[in-house]
Parts: structure tokens; C-alpha cells; sequence
């Protein structure tokens, strides 16, 4: 691959297109463009460009393709696996201006968006609607566009699924710069091939995501969670089938140890309802009313009990039900607090094989000398674990890392598991990812890719490309 | 496109790869195999190959490849649009022998098929066990491989989804007769690009389906439906987004007429339980008790009889929940019963559109001079309408069909609807795929098809192959 190296021309061409010079960054670009949230891998653009509009999109990409210019989307930057880090340089399309809630569809309980509408505003909008958009990753200041280009999971994906099950529509500028609209305002599709559930989780390397139509729900009236403590982790995950297997679904099913609550105490100032034990399921169900939720989770209290928990600790009032996930939704940062820098795995396991990776992770942390923290989505199978530097040198952290994630990903694989369960292959991963799937498969995606984007501008080297 | 014709010694070739004259059929084929259940388009293969492993399908498939000729795959032949007609002749691969159900993982609330596995097997399979597979198609001796290659949706699609959200991992064979696993038993997935969404609803185009681990959820242990009668067709249809957006989803929300009820009577010879309006909705809703059920369908009662509705008929006994069903269940073949011979279109357009849909086939039917007959799931959009041939000849009826379908295709896209819900686009409504899709969509999936397909030995000529 060559890209044409940017030029005075160039941006004086990008001027043409938007006129507004500050959203044509040049001379002056923040530093922040260069990497993510995790910052593993940094590398500035030459241009920084902010559209408003899916014409203007496309007109840079035209140009950006007739050019031979290399074109990278990034949404808040809130990534971990270096998906929106400018590899080539070349133009960097910032899309958080397009910010434009569009419409609310009453009737088909719909809501269409601009790529760079916060997942945080999703949430008011719906909720002052009495509406309900369910997939909700811990990171609220992530961008729709961000989340659908990973198939971002989060919390509720035991009741209700992923982004990728919440998005009848998507507007996408290709490569070449042509518009096209995939799926509709429709519940059932059988029309050709996918190509809507192709763009979504593709990372930006098949085209730039200008509009969303995003199926809603009714909004349930009352949530309450069970807070479960058990003498041992295995104890806890192993109780999880079970809860999953039983009449009453929950929305979310967590698991976490004490050692990382006592860091998002910390972190927090605030004290955790309980510290009777070291390891904790949470769950939370959902409903219309209390009564309904208690004929819910009544069961399933007894059933932890007669698997061995300690207590259940119900929610009863929201400000312990703030508290509890006020503290789950700070593990990121609490961990991070905790080191001096940090780099993640985001496996995914069927659920059975929960128990199994997360034993694992203490050997590999003892047999490479890495300081390692593990939580997640125990209903879904989702681990989130976190490799820290603490006072290793850069390049013994490098090694060690490196090390400590061959390891990981290639148990995950052995479990019947894939490399991310919701963060996306990006940069960071694609060596792992290459290495534990089958090279027909990564042919066939680099067929796609070729198919979409024969240039190879957009967003190269990242996912699946060498 | 030039495919070998196909010899005996080709015939031999596939004997010895599978040494079973029943499982190889040469000289004598069925004259089924030449065509689907609807039949307006036949054609018949030189040989049917019929494999029990996937060993099997793949050393066919590789012999086909190194030899250039045509595989089409068909299961039960239960197919609407011709998907499974070998156009091309060539080898038909029959998958019904691949009928077990290889495992029931409990932990993971999986269920691993063979591809021949029927839905009614399923249905019986997952009931025994207390286990619920949610895709309904009223057709249940279709095949599991059939509704994945069709995106299947049925009647449970308002509250549960469609095939295509049941469907966990994938086996399937690539033309090269290479073997590719896409997918795990893990709920979420954010490892490279979606292949496995890209099989399904592929109509048998871009590889053979040859496992599949279905995602299962527990069972609801009562069933109530609602038969709602409304004065006008219009009122009821106007209802549903309202029962759609209350706190209380359904599982499936049909409409009926009195004319299609009739029919129905008349093919089963019994009497469905009202007869007092000429226009009904019928409300289903599940759950784990009688009075969950009450407390989510009474407001809903409430609504419909405020929004028009004459009565709001509760099927308290499973005689009535029985009666309704069957005579729901047998629409299609009483239509069928009705008439010398019919085509179908099962367009699916956004709910809110429904209205302008359905009042829009009575202008078809007498512009074109065609009788037509409809029904369908008015709580996704997606309706099924049958245009029937009565005493016309064969000629004038092809003729006014196709002017009616161009009608009906171009409304529906113009309400921002697209050409099939659930039936597919198969060999029949390819034209009007290619008449209402952007060419550019059309470019990219014939680029994915050449990415997968590259001899374009796999089921020639449909979907969106010229």
C-alpha cells in the first residue's frame, strides 16, 4: 500500500468542501487525535476533518479516494483497541459534530440518529420518552457510531442481545464515497444478503456509518438488583447457568471480587453495601412494577441460597441500587487509578466455560509476572481483564504483555471462545486475532474488504488486513 | 457462465465418494426435486446427491469445484420463490438425511442440528426439555437449514425476533469444499467481520449450512391469545402500534378477514369460534403463570376496545387456543384450496405502514383484474399476500401477475419497505430485488458472492446473480 502524502493542495481542496476552517483542522491538531482511551498505539493525522452533514462525508471521501488518501472515522475516541488511530496519517473524520437526534418514530419505536450522538444522550431522550434503548455499555460518553461499528454488548446483553439487535437502518458513505442505506424501518428482512450486520462491528474499514434508525423498546417502569455474596468466585460463576436456565431472565448477571470494589471505594470515596466476602454475583431484573420483579427474582434468590451464597441483598431503595452500579461502572477507572498504565482483554467464552478462563487468569499472571484484575459479564460470557504495568519498565511491560496475551487468547480459543466480546480487534488485537482463526476465514474477509474498498483507504491495517 | 455437462462418469465420481446407490440418484429423480411447494419455476438436476456428514458435502463440493459443475443445496423443498430449483442442472445436494440433533448443552442453552432437522423435530425436541426455540414459520416440516438460509421470521417475530437472532454458530461448507466454523456458543462477538450474518439469509448462495447451534431460552409455560373483532380492517391495523408501544409486548400480533376465516372453515371443516365482524386481530402473549399473562393482556383489552374494537374474546380453554390456531395455521393451504393455482408476495414494510399497504392490494386486484387474498403479521409489517389464477390461462396469468407484482414491490418500497420478510428472493423475485434495490448494494453483494463463489458454481442465478 501507498498513499499519496497530504499536501497544502490537499487541505486547501478539504477547504472547498467544508468552509469553515474550524472544522478543517491543519496547522493545529490536538494531540488527542492520535490515539484512543487506551493509547497503546498513537500516530497523528495529517488532517483532522469535522462534518456535519452525510454530503459533506462523502465529498471528502470522494476526494479522499480519487486522491489516494488514506481516511479514518473516529467517534468520542473512546476505544481500547486502537480501532480509530490513524495508522497512515491522512484524514482523520471526525464525526462528533453529526450529533443530530433526527427523529423518534412513535409508531414503529424508532429513533434515527447522526453517527456522533452519545450513548449518555440516547439514554435522556428515550428516558424522557418513556422509551428504552437496551444495549448499554459501561462507557456512556462512547458515540452510537462507535458502538455499532464494535457491536458494542455491555450490561443487559443476558435479557436483551447486542447493539447489532438494535439497529434496523444504517446510512453508509463507502469508500468510493457513495451513499447507501441497508436494512429499513422494517422487523423482518429477507432481501438479499446482510449488509447491514456486515457494517455493523466492521471498525470502520468498510464504510463511515452517517445514520442510524435504532429499534426502542417501552421503557420497563422499575429495576432492582440482587447483590449476592458467595465464599468462593467458583461458587458464584458456577451458579450462573443455572440462573440464566430458569423462567426468569435477568437483564444483567456481573460477577466481581473484592479487591476490585475496595479500588472503586477507593476510587469513589463511597463505601460498597457489603464486604462480608470476596467474591460477588449481581443481578438485576426488570419490570413494570415491583410486585412483577419480586415474583421475578424470588426464585432465583432461593436458588443462590441452595448454591451456596451467603446472602442476597436486595435493592430495595434506589440509593443502594446507585451505589452498587455506581461502583461497577467505575472499575475501569478505578483500575486504571491503580497503575501506572494499563492494556485489556476483552475475551468472550461460552458461558459454561466462565469458571475455566477466569482460574486461568491468576496462572498467567503468576507465570509471567504480570499484575492482572478480571470482572465481567458472567451472564454472557464476557470477561473484561486488565494487564498492568505498575514500575515494569516500557519494554519489559511490552514483553510481558505480549506474552501473558498469547496465552489468554489462545485458552479463550481452546474454550470455544473469540478474541473480543465487545472492545473490537482494532489495531491492538489483530495479531491475536489472526492467530486464532482460521486463515480461510480471514480470507474471506479480506475479500469483503477488497470488495468494498479496493483502494485499501479506509481505516487500513486494522482488524483483519496485513 | 459455462458449467460441464454433467456425465456418468461424473456419476461415478460421486459414488465413490458416497458408496450408497440410495444416496446418489442418477437414473431415476423424483420429479420433486426439479421444483419447490409453490412450482412456478422447474427445473430438474442431473443428480441428487443426498450426504449424511459433512465429510460428505465437502468432498462433493470439492469435486464440483475441481470440475465446474452447479450445486445447489435444498432441504425440505418447502420453499415459496425457488430458491432451492437447480437452474443450472448440476447436482442437487438434498440435505434431509443430515437430521440429528447432535447435542443440548444445558449450560449454554444451546441446541446443535444437522441442517435436515425439522422445526416441528425442534419444536418437540425443545418442549421435552422444557426448552423453547422462539422462530415460528407457520410451515414446520421445513427444514432448520432452510429458515437460516431464509432468514425466517414467523409469528413470534414481535416479541422474540427472528431466526437470525437464534442462531448462536455455523458450519458451513465454501464452494472450494472447504470447511469453515463461524460464530461460538458465546452471546457476544466482536472478533472481525460478520460471516456468520452473511450466511444467513444467503438462500443456499455463498456455502452449504451443515451444523448450526441454536440459542434456546427456557420455556413459558402458558400461552392465552386474544381474538379482537374490529368493525373495519383499518380500525384494527391502526391498533397495533399502539399494543406494539404499550408496557405489554405480545408475542405475535396477526390480522385476519372473514373471507380468508372461511376459507379456512371450509378446508378444515370446522368452525372458528366468531363470526361477528368482518376484520380481526389476534393477540398472543406467553409467560409463567395465568395471572402474569392477565396482568400484561387485561390493559391491552382495555386499549383495543377504546380504539373500536366490537369484543375482546379470550381463549381461557386450550380448545379455543387450538381452534384459532389451526384455522391461522391453515391460510395458506385453504388459499391454496381455493384456486387452480397461485403466486405469492410476502413484502414487508415499516408497522406504521401497514394500513396504506393493505388498502392498496384491493386496488391492485381490480386494476389488474387478479383475485387476491391476504393475511399476515401485522405487529412486524410483514404480509403475506396470495394472487391467484382462478379461470384464467396459464399466459394471461403470468402476464397479470407480473404487472400486479411491480405494482405491489414499487408501493411497498415506496412506503420504505423491501421485497421479502421471510419467504426470500430465491429465482422468483430476483427481478424485483434488482428493481427496488440501489445498484450499488446490488454490486457489493455480487462482489461478496465472487469473494465466496468465485467459479459461481453454488446455486447460480438467484437472489442477485444476472
Amino acid at each position: 500500500m501507498s498513499y499519496k502524502a497530504f499536501t497544502n493542495d490537499d487541505y486547501q481542496a478539504l477547504l472547498n468542501i467544508i468552509d469553515d476552517k474550524d472544522r478543517v483542522l491543519y496547522d493545529e491538531i490536538q494531540e488527542e487525535y492520535g490515539h484512543d482511551e487506551l493509547g497503546s498505539v498513537s500516530c497523528p493525522p495529517d488532517v483532522v476533518v469535522r462534518p456535519k452533514t452525510t454530503a459533506e462525508v462523502s465529498d471528502v471521501m470522494k476526494y479522499a479516494y480519487d486522491n489516494n488518501i488514506a481516511v479514518t472515522a473516529r467517534g468520542a475516541g473512546t476505544g481500547l483497541v486502537g480501532a480509530c488511530v490513524p495508522i497512515e496519517h491522512g484524514i482523520l473524520m471526525d464525526v462528533s459534530l453529526m450529533n443530530q437526534i433526527l427523529e423518534l418514530d412513535d409508531d414503529n419505536l424508532t429513533m434515527t440518529v447522526q453517527p456522533g450522538v452519545l450513548l449518555m444522550e440516547i439514554g435522556d431522550f428515550t428516558e424522557e420518552h418513556g422509551l428504552f434503548f437496551p444495549p448499554d455499555p459501561g462507557e456512556k460518553s462512547a458515540t452510537i457510531g462507535g458502538n455499532i461499528s464494535t457491536n458494542a454488548g455491555g450490561m443487559r446483553a443476558v435479557k436483551y442481545g447486542v447493539t447489532r439487535d438494535f439497529v434496523r437502518e444504517l446510512e453508509v458513505v463507502l469508500p468510493s464515497g457513495k451513499v447507501l442505506t441497508l436494512g429499513g424501518k422494517v422487523v423482518k428482512n429477507s432481501s438479499g444478503l446482510d449488509l447491514k450486520d456486515l457494517i455493523i462491528g466492521s471498525e470502520g474499514t468498510l464504510g463511515i456509518i452517517t445514520k442510524a434508525v435504532l429499534k426502542l423498546l417501552p421503557a420497563p417502569k422499575k429495576v432492582i438488583s440482587l447483590l449476592v455474596p458467595f465464599p468462593t468466585l467458583r461458587q458464584a460463576i458456577d451458579t450462573v447457568p443455572k440462573i440464566v436456565a430458569s423462567e426468569s431472565v435477568p437483564i444483567a448477571v456481573e460477577f466481581m471480587e473484592k479487591d476490585v470494589i475496595l479500588d472503586a471505594e477507593e476510587y469513589l470515596g463511597k463505601k460498597f453495601p457489603d464486604h462480608q466476602s470476596d467474591a460477588y454475583l449481581l443481578l438485576r431484573y426488570d419490570g413494570n412494577s415491583t410486585e412483577e420483579i419480586e415474583a421475578e427474582y424470588e426464585p432465583i434468590a432461593d436458588l443462590c441460597l441452595e448454591s451456596g451464597a451467603l446472602d442476597v441483598l436486595i435493592s430495595d431503595t434506589q440509593e443502594r441500587e446507585d451505589s452498587i452500579w455506581k461502583a461497577r461502572g467505575a472499575f475501569l477507572e478505578a483500575i486504571k487509578g491503580s497503575t501506572t498504565d494499563m492494556d485489556e482483554v476483552d475475551t468472550v467464552v461460552p458461558r459454561s466455560q466462565v469458571n475455566e478462563m477466569v482460574a486461568y487468569f491468576p496462572e498467567v499472571s503468576k507465570k509471567i509476572g504480570l499484575r492482572m484484575k478480571c470482572f465481567g459479564h458472567a451472564g454472557d460470557g464476557n470477561l473484561h481483564t486488565y494487564m498492568l504495568k505498575d514500575d515494569l519498565s516500557s519494554e519489559e511491560f511490552q514483553l510481558r504483555l505480549g506474552q501473558a496475551m498469547t496465552l489468554v487468547y489462545h485458552k479463550a480459543a481452546e474454550l470455544g471462545g473469540l478474541v473480543s466480546g465487545e472492545h473490537g480487534i482494532g489495531y491492538a488485537k489483530r495479531a491475536y486475532l489472526e492467530e486464532t482463526m482460521d486463515d480461510v476465514n480471514l480470507e474471506l474477509m479480506q475479500g469483503i474488504k477488497q470488495t468494498f474498498d479496493p483502494k485499501n483507504i479506509l481505516n487500513p491495517h486494522k482488524v483483519f488486513q496485513s
